[in-house]
């Protein structure tokens, strides 16, 4: 019997999904699983979007272009310099999902045996993603405590070696929720403009800014033309997942090429999704204001609720709609797979995804997991209740 | 300012894409293209496959399962099953395009340094896929003189090294149009057997096989269960290139399930294009016998005008819908090139794709074109009248 690759042996399965056999295995014993394990939010999607698609009258549903079509990257420009990024419609490559605008951007950059350094805990698939190209991610640990602020400059500098060729951060993070200030971008830019790296920022959860606060996108930072690299995807801004369509925003003109012969292997990106997303361009401001307004009554409640157990500590989250929470357990992969094996509360419990696969420092977030607020009050109020009780049930598995 | 990968820098551009800037100009200055380049066939996306999508209504667009959903897979069984395959529906998964399925499998079985064998010339995107994953291609030639048949397995044992994890074929051949016999599927068995080698065979042309003959899935062969990956994809058979759903078969369960922990990084298929897959499992047979009398007839006409050509010889292809043809020129790189740029025949042209990126040994198909026979017979007739001019015209070029 022939042999499955090193890689693919090494390959991790994501934190994200790993669970979903026994949350399957739940619902069919008639359990109700709270899903909290990942960003799928039950926001609805815009009915321009899900119209665009409805009304698509072509005989032939045929292949776009590799780089995406012309029309919707001009369009494209036009939404990012309503977020103050000027940006022309050749520096854009459109993606099957912010997940492929990461691959080709970590693939033209980094070789096999390459190094990128990323603050932890981190979205677990860039650790996938790395692995599938045989990168190796060098993590700098941001601590609860802080608030998973950005880690100490000197801890970059600590960290690169020869082989550096990036820095990878999520801004505002998942699973953080953290939102970087621009102090902090400035810190990052000095670094990479001394080591000579690429700065690639994972900006899909631009819009999901609470509190007052202003988003600012690292493509806004002058001096960094060649070095940065921005995912972006509709995903998360239209509650959108399903149509899988992202892109890949650089200045670096031979960077944006290379990622270009990439996307040429895979032929283009699904047609029917850049039909619904150069629709969703359309979608006025007040959607985008009255989504912010309930993921901030949600981000009130789930950090009230979860800090008022004993023995939960959840930051505040500044972005996203994540959180980070160090639980009174053990371990955390243990504990969620109990949750939808060996528990339920009236027939309810709740799918979180457990936070080691958020880390590559072995050992690290086994008392957290990472909770995404996608559900309305009254549900996300239901699954802390299962939560409670959960961790206090809990205390005798452990003992 | 910062280095592009090594990787990125030898991925090649594809043979099939990159001459699309010459062509987008030509078509500005008004010339009509006749696009052979691609197989991007101009046959009629199922209406059942449209409306599907058409009547899709839901609130949220959401991700769904990594692996493809339950209900699609199912069905997909008794597709499989029609064409002769036994399948479980937990052998099957569902990926983004035929594209990505060659890229998890290839992933899946082989690390960076890892060899694959496949008869040249082959799909190109082989070639991208590969050096995207550090993998090396060791081609065997098949030759023109020969059809296009199977290389002597001889030239297989000596191309198997250490190095060496899989043969790699696509059957019915894109580019070739060549359809492996049962006996020849024989002679990889045991090859594949006695080196203990994964066998991955495109049978993303399964439907358009001709003159009577039968196609012969590798997933069939006894004995092979551990070996055998098929990469399939809805692109082709329902003319729905844009779709980008494809799926990777095989019964080894380890491998599937390497598999889906990649797919678990890239979170899911797009959503839209699988309910429109899932649809267009219900198209009768009639529309496959109308399709391929459809083919039929195109490739009669493209073969019977080529060889009234002066200098070009084109073998009878047996299934798919692609001829690899040789001409009278020196190189066809820069012939299909001067077509788009330098030639117009009454303000049309024609697109082919140049035959060397079809090859991986260095200097091969040089005075050799790609022309898929995806337009109907008028359009390919007028298209082979600018061929024939063209060559005649290019002899002062070359001159």
């Amino acid at each position: 019997m022939p042999k499955i690759s090193s890689k693919g042996l090494n390959m991790p399965s994501s934190p994200i999904r790993k669970l979903v056999p026994f949350a399957d295995a739940a619902k069919k014993r008639g359990t109700r699983v709270f899903h909290l394990n990942i960003g799928q939010p039950d926001i609805k999607t815009p009915q321009i979007m899900m119209d665009a698609v409805k009304n698509f009258d072509v005989d032939v549903l045929a292949y776009i272009h590799s780089q995406g079509s012309e029309s919707y990257r001009i369009k494209l420009t036009k939404y990012y310099a309503s977020v103050g990024v000027d940006i022309h419609h050749d520096d854009i490559m459109v993606t099957t999902g912010g997940s492929e605008a990461l691959m080709f951007g970590l693939y033209s950059c980094l070789d096999a045996g390459d190094e990128v350094i990323t603050p932890e805990p981190f979205y677990a698939n860039y650790n996938g993603f790395s692995i599938s190209g045989g990168i190796n991610v060098r993590p700098i640990t941001a601590k609860i405590e802080d608030g998973f602020a950005l880690p100490p400059i000197q801890a970059f500098e600590d960290n690169v070696t020869e082989k550096t060729k990036a820095i990878l951060i999520c801004n505002p993070s998942n699973p953080t929720g953290y939102l970087y200030s621009k102090d902090e971008l400035l810190q990052l830019k000095e670094i990479v403009l001394k080591h000579d790296l690429f700065l690639f920022v994972d900006e899909v959860y631009r819009e999901f800014v609470y509190d007052g606060k202003q988003f600012q996108s690292v493509l806004t930072l002058e001096g960094l033309e060649e070095h940065v690299v921005v995912f972006d995807s509709t995903s998360k801004r239209y509650s959108a997942c399903g149509a899988r369509l992202g892109a890949l925003v650089s200045k670096n003109k031979e960077l944006i090429q290379t990622a270009i012969k990439f996307g040429q292997a895979r032929l283009s990106p699904p047609t029917w999704s850049e039909v619904g997303a150069e629709a969703a361009l359309d979608v006025p401001q007040s959607y985008f204001d009255e989504v912010v307004a309930e993921y901030i009554g949600r981000r009130d409640l789930l950090v009230k609720e979860l800090n008022k157990i004993e023995g939960v500590i959840c930051p505040n989250p500044k972005g996203a709609f994540y959180a980070m929470v160090q639980l009174p357990v053990k371990d955390t992969d243990h504990f969620c797979r109990w949750m939808l094996e060996s528990f339920d509360l009236d027939g309810q419990t709740v799918m979180m995804a457990p936070g080691s696969g958020f880390y590559s420092t072995a050992g690290f977030g086994k008392n957290e997991v990472r909770i995404a607020y996608v559900l309305n009050k009254a549900d996300l109020k239901t699954a802390m209740e299962c939560l409670k009780v959960g961790l206090e049930r809990y205390k005798e598995v452990e003992a």
